[in-house]
């Protein structure tokens, strides 16, 4: 199974629903667009990849309930522009619906034919989400030594794509030619994806990992017991700023004060041209009790009337990373002035 | 009530369990020595000041018990060093050890008189230190501006000391004195001592405050939202490097890539001379269910065979804190070659 796939019996998305994980395996199928949507923004699926094929179900999905209506294109629209809201900081999901869109915008006289398109190019883009991660882990896990320790943050395994997914896929890719690592595991609070999703994962491809508190990274890093610290990304600007899960950019801080290796590992598609850095980077701030809500050994832990602040991701400048990999290869740091230039002739050879 | 007092009825200690807040204000009493050393192994007390004080206790708890045996000091010998075992990274509990253990070597042949003189040493340690706090926390007072945003790790507050405490209690104080001031309290994982201890204790002075995941500081700190950092310190070396609670060392990187103040603040008996860098402190690695332990909604997080590593406290070099700030004065940064002599004088003149 797939983190994501459509149903052709059903004509429904059906996904595992990773807030489950690890203690049950479970599905959830979105019947209607709208119930997707729901997904995304509770985050019963997450990842930058395997959004961005959401994104293309997604409208699949809403273009098939309307094909019947003549302004089926231009529900499309106000549809897509609700879904990529969902998650407004994930490049991903608006780089998929907006492939999508293009297909609906040339055949927004013909539904029928407009919707059999749509279904057609997000089964592809599914295909291609596969093959590009998988191409993307085999050049991350070229990055990785035989013993070497790595920390990583938040998932970005195959839960995080439809398969293989991006950091952890270049871990995993390691693991699998034979290479033997061990993984820190950040918990990556407030939704700990870490403690969660990719040890969970570890387990399944039998990865040795221990799961560390995110502010210990730093302890591990200083004491030299790391070689590399690897994380996904969730949109990259043009100069090479990496938004990211929250903790990212302290974890890479705290890489490079001990001078240890920071890699970035996404699709093409995570590349924003449009934004030049990381700071004109909108940031979406969740709801309090992601941080609040947490209970230990049957308490809740804060005060009932406490307060927090929960920015779901941060900004790691540039000049934190060491190498940024992608499907068509690997950027190594530091920049050159055509940096801008190597992104984008990576963009155009991934189309 | 104080964070722990001596009963002179029932000849006990009486302290606040810490672990039930903020739930409930509990208190606990040690009837013997040993109840005690139970209580600082499983942190119902903890924090640097409240340790040294614990320890004071400790040693006139067991000496009471002992006092018609006549290897009363040799007995005291031996205790002493499981209650200073059982927090080893805690230079205020070996202090406070000591300190007693000098009153019993003069009174080696008297027991009875040499329980009396160290419960009166115990109790006059108790009253330095919330005098000895409320200096240093009216140093780190003067530090803070009117309108400041502050980011404080851990519980530094009254429940880690006597009274006052140490960075907290500088926030306090600077409340207290009438400057507004917001506090982001770092929710201090794996043990939560920010959600839980720090958040309860702004609750009562009224402090505004918001509750953030450890590794969103860095988040705020880039933003140019946060004026000053404060944390405390559980053993400060000869050359000012500090260890205190893990998180400290990750939290001071991310303040000084974004050029905001870190402020160490902690009573003279925490400067530990002997060791000349903190590179040479042992670090307790504390038991794995601190990070596993964690459920959300109910349902634990980490698959049921995970492992992790918890180590308790972290290293931050020297020239990483802005100033060190002491119930005899502030010592700024950079760092002479006569600063080893500073802390020297400083450590003198505490006495």
């Amino acid at each position: 199974m797939r983190t994501i796939e459509w149903n052709t019996n059903h004509n429904s998305i059906v996904l595992i629903d990773q807030r489950a994980l690890p203690g049950r395996l479970a599905y959830l199928e979105c019947f209607t667009a709208e119930e997707l949507i729901e997904a995304i923004r509770n985050m019963a699926i997450r990842g930058a990849p395997a959004l961005g094929v959401a994104g293309a179900f997604g409208l699949a999905l809403k273009a098939t309930a309307i094909n019947k209506n003549h302004d089926w294109l231009q529900q499309l629209v106000i549809f897509s522009e609700l879904l990529i809201f969902a998650r407004p900081t994930a490049v991903n999901l608006g780089w998929g619906v907006t492939r999508m869109l293009e297909i609906a915008k040339n055949n927004g006289n013909n539904p029928i034919e407009g919707t059999r398109l749509l279904l057609k190019e997000a089964l592809l883009m599914a295909e291609e989400d596969v093959q590009i991660n998988r191409r993307l882990a085999e050049n991350g896990a070229n990055l990785i030594n035989d013993g070497d320790v790595l920390i990583h943050h938040c998932n970005t395994g195959a839960l995080a794509g439809v398969d293989w997914g991006t950091a952890l896929g270049a871990i995993r890719f390691a693991h699998e030619s034979g290479k033997r690592v061990k993984v820190l595991i950040d918990e990556t609070r407030p939704r700990l994806q870490g403690s969660r999703l990719t040890a969970w994962e570890c387990e399944q491809y039998g990865i040795p990992y221990e799961i560390i508190t995110d502010n210990a990274a730093g302890y591990f890093l200083q004491r030299g017991e790391v070689n590399a610290v690897f994380f996904g990304a969730d949109r990259v600007a043009a100069n090479g700023d990496v938004v990211n899960k929250i903790g990212t950019y302290m974890l890479s801080l705290a890489a490079n004060a001990n001078r240890v290796p920071v890699y970035c590992v996404f699709p093409v598609s995570t590349i924003d041209l449009k934004v030049k850095t990381g700071k004109n980077i909108e940031i979406e701030e969740r709801d309090q009790v992601e941080v609040l809500g947490l209970s230990f050994e049957g308490e809740r832990v804060a005060p009932d009337t406490a307060k927090a602040r929960n920015p779901a991701f941060d900004m790691t400048p540039h000049d934190l990373i060491t190498a940024w990999v992608t499907e068509n290869g690997v950027v190594f740091s530091p920049f050159s002035s055509n940096f801008e230039h190597n992104v984008y002739n990576l963009k155009q050879e991934g189309k």
